[in-house]
């Protein structure tokens, strides 16, 4: 589908964003395996499998000047968009990007930019290899990448009595946000957990490496973008399963510093990792015996529909309408 | 390089490029065979070579709502970024878009604009397989193709004694526009080719056809996407080689009702082809044994540097800076 850019899109968005996707899958071709609707697009060109996705960055819905560099812009930018290759399990090879700027923007902040996407680029094994430059009334990047896979990790495929796991960290990112958001006095020790916080907010990763790793393992898998607790819905909806997300797990996955850290930033550890998205985690089903090194499990599929987050003490929440994630 | 959107990319704005694209050429991979600075970047995947392109259509800089349907800026966006492929010999495979609306936009006219997109999408067998939606101060539509080629025709390759071809139409589109700018009162007898003019930039065509024609036959092509006068200068410097566009000939491109109707819009037949951009026809050089069918010469190439105007008397005027094509 053509995805919403707002962090958190709402009612109205989703039921436009349905139009639009209608109108556009009425146009296909043999060339297209997999049009709108997961992580990437996905083509056949030869012998070839290739992925294609757009991702939007745009000042005053994804960052804040006041809180990141602009080349911390362009690095985030060329990482989210390819963070849904690394979803699929693809290898990303290159990149376009169209960036706007308002008139008077300064040029050497531009060319700044450039350099925070040519440093993600080379991370990334992805170069950028073509551009448009246009004046607007705010910052802007969208950024399309292209990828190779041989066999794409979808979001249906997740199947009941697979484990859910996550690669990556979650709710840092999060935390990082909310340190800019609401600027609370910190006590001296948990000074290295915000920079690290900070940091993971303006420079996530796409786990590209991690991804390639869920090929034969993984049955299903998405990027954690919007928010662990609105993607995994994502990934039971394509699957037509039930996913449990288990409270006790998932707080494991949050440090006892970046949980303290939680609590004075207003959102406990388990609250912060449900509602993280920006650190680009991957979230992936797959059978106990295939488990990755490194995976963490956060909870299981079952037989169902919907999702929800199960208590120790077993009692569950659904994490539909209900969940208040789209608070923000 | 990243190219500007701005339909006449000034001399701060070409700096500015130049800037990025330096930051952005330091990176590459073995996968990128051409980066920034044709029409599309050409990458190798296995066996097979893509190319890849981003266009901007923004309201206020390429179209104006009160001279086009929510539709036409759709089909308009998908045709224009496939010229670039079409310019390079490509066929195209499949788009994504990124799309940006105005609060309280109707969420109908969205869709009409999808609408439109897929209607290009159809005629070009390129399906859009992805896409964004997001919020902004005007409407614009950002467009990725991708493309496949067996061996594509650059902007360098000229050599001297080519002959310099038109494939399409010149000048139509850009006389839509200054109907629609001008708004003047027309004689009956120039309403057909009136229709035909706004018609022309209201739904641009990508020449993937001719384009893929000239394989074998062209040593260089490039799209007429800012006006043929300064679109010159590309091939040109892109070949080194001296471009030489000779006025007799480009008349005989203008039919007699567009020369008239030019003359009424204050642009003369040669003028009009000289300025003309939006009609997207696909410019080439290729020896004169080799002149595909339907191809109009327009000049030659010679020995030298840079482009020039060559009047029926031998006079020649150089297509350069001083060359009032900036004028808007």
């Amino acid at each position: 589908m053509p995805k919403a850019t707002s962090r958190r899109p709402a009612g109205g968005e989703l039921s436009l964003i349905a139009g639009l996707t209608q109108e556009l899958s009425k146009v296909s071709s043999r060339a297209v395996e997999l049009g709108i609707g997961d992580d990437a697009a996905v083509l056949r060109v030869g012998k070839e499998r290739l992925v294609v996705t757009v991702d939007d960055q745009v000042e005053g819905v994804h960052f804040d000047l006041r809180w990141l560099t602009t080349a911390d812009v362009g690095y985030r930018a060329l990482q989210a968009a390819a963070s849904d290759l690394a979803a699929m399990g693809a290898e990303p090879l290159a990149a376009v990007a169209s960036l706007r700027a308002p008139r008077g923007f300064p040029e050497a902040r531009l060319r700044e930019l450039s350099r925070g996407q040519a440093a993600a680029a080379r991370e990334l094994g992805c170069p950028v290899v073509g551009g448009n430059v246009a004046r607007d009334s705010h910052l802007s990047v969208t950024t399309t990448v292209l990828g190779r896979v041989k066999k794409p990790l979808l979001r249906r495929g997740a199947q009941p009595g697979d484990e859910l796991w996550v690669l990556g960290e979650l709710g840092l990112a999060r935390a990082g946000l909310l340190l800019h958001q609401l600027r609370p006095k910190l006590p001296r020790r948990l000074a290295a957990v915000a920079a690290r916080a900070r940091g993971a907010w303006a420079r996530p990763r796409a786990l590209v490496r991690e991804g390639r790793a869920l090929q034969g393992r993984a049955r299903a898998a998405l990027d954690v973008s919007d928010g662990l607790a609105g993607d995994v819905q994502h990934l039971a909806r394509a699957s037509g399963v039930k996913a449990v997300i288990e409270a006790a797990r998932l707080a494991t996955m949050v440090t006892e510093d970046l949980a303290e850290l939680g609590d004075l930033l207003g959102e406990p550890g388990v609250a912060l990792a449900l509602r993280g998205g920006e650190d680009y985690a991957l979230l992936a089903s797959g059978p106990r015996a295939r488990r990755p090194p490194g995976a963490k499990v956060v909870g299981r599929i079952e037989r169902g529909r919907g999702s929800a987050l199960e208590l120790e003490t077993g009692q569950r929440f659904a994490l539909g309408a209900g969940f208040d994630h789209f608070r923000s």
